[in-house]
């Protein structure tokens, strides 16, 4: 496999999956293994990753996936450079089967892909709305952070169109918009049932939320455990090590 | 004091504060002392805690407030044997100046006691939709945990009715009803600003919510640290104690 000079391969601690990023580039964080740590796959499900980036979500999910659970994943992204990367890691992988990373803008995916053709939707969207800092719109790393493309709204829309009926959306955000979060699933018949917050540090406030939503079915919201990053020691806690799958505490 | 063979008198942990609790009607439990330690009283406050019960809330923000800190509370309750037993409590602690309980529907709390009157408006309000579980409607307990005599619209309607401009509302509620307590804040123009939710242990679902909103202004949402009650152990964690006043760990 051949690297340009900006790109480098990083481990992803499963099946010995790994990934290619560009250093220049937006690198998967903590919040892509959260979402796909969170994100139940189940026999059969047909998935698809929303903002999908250098395909961290798909990869992860793939590498997760039991042996005896069948399913298949697309990434949609709508940066062709993000896309190319995101093959290439498909290939390293030698998961095509299972993996088809697609260029195209989320804001039609409904339109593009059919209605209810997904029984998974997972996204990593931006968080920042546009105009929360200074942004140079041209800039993949910006568009990766801020809602320059795409915005909440359009997020839940899409992702309320591409699943079926009882068909399962999970996000990751930021805390500050929960409330924001649960009036777009509200108005798109998304009925949140699964919240966890994520909080740096055991006495420091969330810093992501992850939201899990079901289409057209009536489901009990249940907050679950926190997930707590780091001890006091700057450390990371045993649950951490435990979704990282790598032992990394 | 006499008491009737039906009371007892139990210790507050602040300030030797005691309260009176009949020990066949709804007696304090945490929420009421989690609510308490959330809610900021801050100096000139002008306080109301509506479904105020047998007045453990302002007689925990009475008896944690610094000297420092002069503050009024008002305890509103619809059922005249329990306000009837809060002014014996007031009476017991000689907080009679700080302290006013009064009988009253909060549907019409705010025809009552007028407009934008409060800085502070607290509540612990039943939690249970009416007809979730067999409910007799006579029954003391029963207008304590279910929705009987009043709902979340109507204690977040009156809320929005009794603060000031900037007030703030504080709220303890169970987590499945966070997505229609945002709802109603929103059609209220009561912004949260701070979420806490409360988990048995630390790996289990939460189990209640406290929520901070403030009315007419904009504030970004803050979601804080968990609160965690016990340890695995089964003892309470050092944060409950701490909390408590009495060291109870």
């Amino acid at each position: 496999m051949l690297l340009s000079e900006q790109e480098r391969i990083d481990e992803l601690g499963r099946k010995d999956y790994r990934i290619i990023q560009r250093k220049d580039r937006f690198c998967f964080g903590i919040d892509a293994v959260l979402l796909s740590w969170f994100a139940e796959v189940k026999d059969g499900d047909n998935c698809i990753d929303l903002c999908s980036g250098n395909g961290i979500v798909p990869l992860l999910l793939d590498a997760r996936r039991e042996e005896s659970v069948k399913a298949h994943f697309t990434g949609l992204e709508i940066q062709e450079e993000m896309v190319e990367l995101a093959k290439r890691s498909v290939e390293l992988n030698r998961a095509g089967e299972n993996i088809d990373m697609r260029q195209g803008d989320l804001k039609e995916a409904t339109a593009a892909f059919g209605r209810g053709k997904f029984q998974v939707v997972t996204c990593n969207p931006p968080y920042r709305k546009r105009g929360s800092g200074i942004v140079n719109p041209a800039d993949a790393k910006a568009i990766a952070r801020h809602e320059i493309l795409c915005t909440l709204s359009d997020v839940v829309r899409e992702a309320a169109g591409l699943l079926c009926g009882g068909g399962r959306f999970y996000m990751v955000h930021r805390p500050e918009r929960i409330a924001e979060i649960f009036s777009e699933l509200e108005a798109n018949r998304l009925t949140p049932y699964r919240l966890r917050f994520v909080h740096p540090y055991a006495d420091k406030d969330a810093t992501m939320v992850l939201v899990a939503a079901i289409k057209g079915a009536k489901k009990e919201l249940h907050t679950e455990s926190p997930v707590i990053v780091y001890e006091a020691d700057q450390t990371y806690t045993p649950m951490i090590g435990e979704i990282y799958g790598d032992g990394r505490h």
